[in-house]
């Protein structure tokens, strides 16, 4: 077999068999295969695509360079939920919790952020001793006993994905489907889960900003599941406004603790809630209106809650977070942008408070970037909202005034107020199974 | 400017601008874009095609990045041949010879072989002291003494060019009209040429088998001259059979010997004229009757073999080959392909004898490969030849025992006799100016 004959077949439309997927995708990781000829490869993947099975096979071999968490001696389902992620998007810190109260295992393996959007990690880190960097020994052991457990990803696992995402990212090959699908699902799958729930983000805040790419690749990864005998569904939702108030690491913890007390954005705690009654809902076709009441009582009881300070202190975490966000990191100093027009918020645009925060400090522009937790921003409004003018739309929290105007422009160009509120959408636009 | 961004650009079917052109190639060449940019740029370039205008300014980018000969201390018009490349195609060692004894100088920088076709290179070495690998000084004063040249691609021509081509050949993008186009151009266009005369190859032995692939290549290749603001035709010609009788490297030379001595085979003497004519005509419009009339003038008159003794001598070669064919290379033995039926030869599958002729030695499997120069075959029935069953269809050449009867199969399958000779077809197809 050689790498060059894989190339020319998919290059002229032919399907890759799992042998050569494997093979090429062995030869990569290995550095028997080189760069330029996965490029090629990509390239030729982005224009000819992959057929269901071939991106079957293509998360397994990438799943199969690493390892693959066993994760059988726990004694209940193993259920985790992706998002292809957003702007304010911390439905994770809360959801993981609430399953996990109710008698899920929650494994979940995540990224760290990059340009607009954030990244679990980067959150959990704003947590004074929160350690996301356990190795796999001690993230079974907190898995064992918590029910859920919060680290990145590490070499270990589809070492062939982190070799070729980061090849596709300099070669323009990023924007394929089967292969945003497969890097996303070889990751899901190495985590040794029997279920997961996808949240696959749509509107100008998403990575797959229309909605019809967006039921396309969640349809993808529901197939690439469930060829791997695994139980999946995948949730279309809104991503037209930030998700929840804050924007920023330590921010959107404070946020999600609000939430886990029932106190809440409505929207960031009606999808945390849809998501993890997904997750009950998944293993044993738990009817999901059960699933759902169930996940509000661990909620209003505060279950949710003590499972999440459970973890925070066994990932080494200062627990007492969840009853003083004073512990969080804080900026220096506030700014409020304030509404000039009186009457309804029309539309908050996701890329602009995005890139604001980012330019804050809280996100990153490249890889190597420093991320400082305590900046971002609280909108008061959200897209529907009265307001009048002189009224506060936001608050940024700001350490490094040089970036603060740059922000500021930003954060007022992002927010629309005209005389009617929009037409309310719902978040949820569709479930695939 | 970035690379990854006119590797998207290009992606999604956008135009490069010569700058972006040019700053990939001069990046590619110097190291600054790496390989795995290349050949991603290169499969997007394979589905996306290239304007006239693109391939252009890749052509120019490419000849840029090394030495552009200046020839015009010679006092006539500088006109060059290009084949696509076929089985038995030697009419470089005829032609070039013909038109320098009529005044045109001919600066011939030529390939090797590789796989089932030979390159002129090879065939030059195999006369006893023959140095292709002259400098361009050396290359020069040759030029001006004789009339013409033949040596081998330089380092310091279009080194862009040798990258990329390397780099193609390991990933599945050699198949782009508008990159090879663009190769062979960049080359040409170097050696400081008025005029270019191109010989596009069609049928089962060349690289472009079907008519209209190499009707498309050859516009490409006139529209890039033309661009250039060089004086560019192109012939396609028929390679359904190996041109002439002769396939091997110093077979070929003593057939070419043969033919400026107005004793060679009917297709090639015709062609290298045809060739030799329009090399004439481009630089200042000579009617082609009277071209083609000065060329077979030479030819009958000796002048032309002259030249040649006098270029072989002038480049370290053994004149006396002209005289003695006995002083070439020869192999240890010869071997008879004998016809089992009696009939008309209606097929020689130029794959197969090229095939024959490398496994004897006479060919590159790889780069890599040595080259035999005495081996290879003579063919003594060409396509609508009446033969008798026990009549010799082929003699073969051969040093090494042990691929004999690979070789004998091969010819004996190349070869087809049937009752009927099949319909002649002209050699020349189409002229493209």
């Amino acid at each position: 077999m050689r790498a060059v004959d894989i190339i020319q077949k998919k290059r002229d439309g032919g399907t890759l068999s799992p042998e050569e997927i494997g093979f090429f995708v062995d030869g990569y990781t290995a550095g028997r295969v080189p760069d330029y000829q996965a490029s090629a490869l990509a390239m030729a993947i982005f224009f000819r695509g992959m057929s269901p099975q071939e991106t079957v096979s293509l998360t397994r071999s990438m799943m199969g360079t690493g390892e693959v968490l066993d994760l059988s001696f726990l004694p209940g389902p193993k259920v985790d939920k992706h998002s292809t992620g957003g702007v304010g998007d911390k439905t994770s810190l809360v959801l993981a919790p609430l399953a996990a109260a109710c008698g899920v295992f929650v494994p979940m393996i995540s990224g760290r952020g990059l340009g607009h959007t954030g990244g679990t990690l980067d959150k959990l880190e704003s947590i004074p001793g929160f350690r996301v960097g356990l190795s796999l020994d001690e993230f079974r052991t907190v898995l064992r006993r918590t029910g859920m457990g919060l680290i990145g990803q590490t070499p270990q696992i589809a070492p062939a994905d982190r070799k070729l995402y980061s090849l596709r990212d300099v070669t323009g090959t990023v924007e394929s489907r089967p292969l945003i699908a497969a890097s996303i699902m070889s990751k899901k799958m190495a985590e040794g889960i029997d279920a997961l729930v996808l949240d696959v983000k749509t509107g100008d805040g998403a990575f797959m900003k229309g909605f019809e790419d967006a039921k396309a690749l969640a349809q993808a990864m529901v197939d690439i599941g469930r060829g791997m005998g695994k139980k999946v569904v995948a949730l279309i939702t809104g991503m037209d406004e930030p998700l929840g108030h804050a924007v920023g690491n330590a921010l959107e913890v404070a946020e999600c603790i609000e939430t886990l007390k029932g106190r809440g954005p409505r929207d960031l705690d009606e999808l945390s809630v849809e998501l993890a009654a997904w997750m009950l809902h998944l293993p044993a076709g738990e009817p999901i209106d059960a699933a759902r009441a169930r996940i509000r009582k661990a909620l209003a009881s505060g279950e949710g809650l003590r499972k999440f300070r459970e973890v925070i202190e066994l990932q080494g975490g200062d627990p007492a977070v969840c009853e003083d966000a004073g512990l969080l990191p804080r900026a220096a100093r506030t700014v409020e942008v304030l509404a000039e027009a009186t009457g309804h918020v029309t539309k908050i645009g996701c890329a602009a408070i995005g890139q604001a925060a980012m330019i804050l400090g809280a996100g990153r522009e490249t890889v190597d970037s420093a991320i400082d937790p305590a900046v971002g921003l609280v909108l008061h409004k959200k897209v529907g909202h009265s307001v009048s003018a002189g009224e506060a739309l936001a608050t940024l929290h700001v350490n490094d005034a040089r970036r603060e105007d740059d922000a500021v422009s930003l954060v007022r160009s992002a927010i629309r107020v005209g005389p009617q509120p929009p037409p309310s959408t719902p978040l949820v636009r569709l479930v695939i199974q």
